[in-house]
């Protein structure tokens, strides 16, 4: 069974202590950027159910904003990065992802990407130290006595483990797809695809922006965003991208944070932050641009709006592979696309009804779960909680060992059966026919 | 992955129609006893709903009442047997699995077992035939434009086929199982485990069953029943199962059809037919004497009451080993069983706190679903109407060959690529030493 390595949040459950009712404590150990939308959606409907929710947060977190106040308590502990590190850690392993990895060739391209990814893996061992060295906040924290730790997969905190190690650990896994954007494979009963939890009806725009969109008249409007993570371009891909969205009809939104490039067109306002999800769920929204975040697809999914994908790292190409086979999205290259190419694909998505229809598909499939995938995600750590696990749910694979699994010790025991009774057999038959077939030797010689 | 062949029904979209709103119509193929039970549970849920269901049933099918009118259509067509030809038929079929099968040799049991099932799928191909090759009733059936067929996988009817075969052909199955029931085992996206779906909370009882239940004090009742199969039972073990029953505290509520045993005790009463899932739900029920029918096993699951197992045959004994494995049941076998043993084990479920609890455990399991089994059964068939399939659900295993689904085919491709570079290696290295090695031996002679 294969699985997205950035799909998963996990749950276990902790304390034999829980207070009768809905309330219940949860532990959150949580990933920055993307991860950290979907995690705080769940956690905001949790605390609107009345649980007292903490997270986990290092001083250099970045999810923490202190100048909101939040029903969510977050336990910060120190750790020796300040939010600048950590930020500049983040954008120096993106940059070299999405810069350097491209030129190496087919084989030390994969050992180039390990290396970041163990980069990565050490950054998180070292928050991980901070906690777990950290003896006041580890009394606190035991005698908080929660009821079930919410973890997210991708950041394990616990020595080197594998992927096989931490799923036999939880009790439940919230995968962050479903079968609108995963194709068809077998799961496990402790598995649910809550992929788009995230996702709700658009609110109005902001009068600025509204009167944009509305100016784009019949042709509708183009959403343009890279996602959260990547902040800086060069100048001669910014200029591609720019040159290539004056040529198209459609007025153009783009999330851009940096200097304004000199090819773009007056179809195209850059603004450094966009409310996407009520944009693309807007009338006049015609295609969507989009490196391919799983949220930013599901958000296009939601709301039926065809897509652009230039997938820039991680998962991202998976996910664009993903939406191109379903026939939602057409792929242009990173590196290599040149305005042409991106026009092209953009006119394509656009006046090809095919596009809209596929999307629209996946939108119906989205629509229309028993339950909504926000609720099913929180009756199921509700689950955990109330039933102190869900045992019932969990293969007895986990208990065994490679070779039991592949029933090799039944398989070697029985062929040791086998071996032995043709052993004995064989012995036998030769100890007879020494003893009686000699004599008849003996008789002949005689 | 196994699956119990008792335990599905299946969903197969038919035809490019389907009138907008909620309204479907549904065309069923349907097994007897208690698979319709489950069936006429969701068939009357569709019909509440507004949809138009539609039973295919022969003139000799024993689940058409002539005497109650129903707002299900039954589409009855002829065929050679009567009513009690089909039920001797059954009758005498579960006779000799009852009876006959035991005393066989572990060897000959299974094809004994087999041989049963021939006869039994025999009778089914000839209904089918019925069927097929009634034209009027076909052109009726084509001219009907169904949106969906809702069949039950026990009695398919097409050419000889197999579970792989009908697997990949249904959009949606909908399995009489959950996960407070089966063991955790990896499922495909199109299953939905339904479980007990005809549960339903207890009506109060009538008078003279309701006196004679309050009359057992704080000891409380049993209730007894083998299903609807099984009409006629030995007088020797009608009256071991007496005589047990007689030394129990407790009163028994008991659903006999038969030769009253003379061995009967003052604290049983005998029943024709006993409102099963009404006493189950009763506070002061105590234990439950079931032969293993998975309906009867989840009333007893719904109502959290500690089991007897005696299987008989089919699924019963499989269904009997988990709730035995699940610490919910004692079993006792059928043939060999004493008075002291069923007494025993009744005296167990009944004294040992422990099987109470975990059929509470299970219980709890059950009622805590994010959504019903019943509403999820009626969801996905409105969805597959509504959708014309769930293609989305299918994996693409079902479309390949059993070497394609090994991968056999890349693995031969890869391994006559490695063989083919090996011998063209192989000659080169040969080729070289012959030309550059012999002058060198040449050499040595001069």
């Amino acid at each position: 069974m294969s699985m997205k390595w950035t799909s998963v949040l996990l749950l276990i459950h902790l304390s034999c202590y829980f207070s009768s009712g809905s309330c219940g404590k949860v532990l959150v150990w949580p990933t920055e950027y993307s991860h950290w939308l979907n995690m705080k959606t769940i956690l905001d409907e949790l605390v609107q159910r009345g649980h007292e929710v903490t997270v986990l947060a290092s001083s250099a977190s970045i999810l923490v904003d202190p100048n909101k106040t939040s029903a969510i308590k977050f336990e910060v502990y120190p750790t020796s990065l300040t939010k600048d590190d950590f930020e500049s850690i983040f954008v120096t392993l993106i940059n070299r992802w999405l810069y350097d990895l491209p030129k190496y060739t087919f084989l030390s391209y994969f050992s180039q990407a390990q290396e970041i990814f163990w980069e990565f893996t050490d950054y998180i061992r070292n928050l991980c130290k901070d906690v777990v060295l950290n003896k006041t906040l580890m009394t606190k924290l035991q005698e908080s006595r929660f009821d079930i730790v919410l973890a997210d997969a991708l950041c394990p905190c616990g020595r080197p483990t594998s992927l096989l190690e931490t799923m036999g650990k939880a009790e439940m896994w919230l995968i962050r797809t479903y079968w609108d954007f995963t194709f068809p494979h077998p799961f496990l009963p402790n598995f649910d695809f809550v992929g788009g939890l995230h996702c709700k009806p658009a609110k109005p725009l902001l009068k600025e922006m509204e009167d944009f969109v509305q100016s784009s008249g019949e042709n509708g409007v183009v959403v343009f965003s890279l996602g959260s993570m990547v902040s800086s371009l060069t100048e001669e891909r910014t200029n591609v991208i720019a040159s290539a969205l004056a040529q198209v009809p459609q007025k153009v939104i783009w999330r851009f944070d940096g200097k304004k490039p000199h090819t773009l067109g007056p179809n195209t306002r850059l603004y450094k932050w966009i409310p996407q999800n009520d944009l693309l769920g807007h009338p006049k929204t015609k295609a969507f641009i989009t490196h391919g975040g799983t949220n930013d697809i599901y958000e296009a999914i939601y709301h039926g709006v065809p897509m652009v994908g230039i997938p820039l790292f991680a998962d991202q190409l998976d996910n664009i592979a993903h939406m191109k086979a379903k026939g939602a999205a057409v792929k242009v290259d990173w590196i290599t696309m040149s305005s042409t190419d991106l026009s092209g694909a953009l006119k394509t998505v656009i006046d090809n009804p095919i596009y809209k229809e596929n999307v629209m598909k996946l939108s119906r499939i989205h629509h229309n779960q028993p339950v909504k995938p926000l609720d099913r995600a929180v009756f199921w750590i509700e689950f955990v909680m109330r039933h102190k696990g869900a045992r019932h749910l969990r293969v007895a694979a986990h208990d065994l060992t490679w070779f039991q699994y592949h029933s090799l010790d039944v398989i070697g025991f029985l062929l040791a059966c086998v071996v032995t009774v043709i052993f004995i057999i064989t012995k036998c038959c030769l100890f007879c026919f020494r003893k009686y077939a000699k004599p008849g030797k003996k008789g002949k010689r005689d």
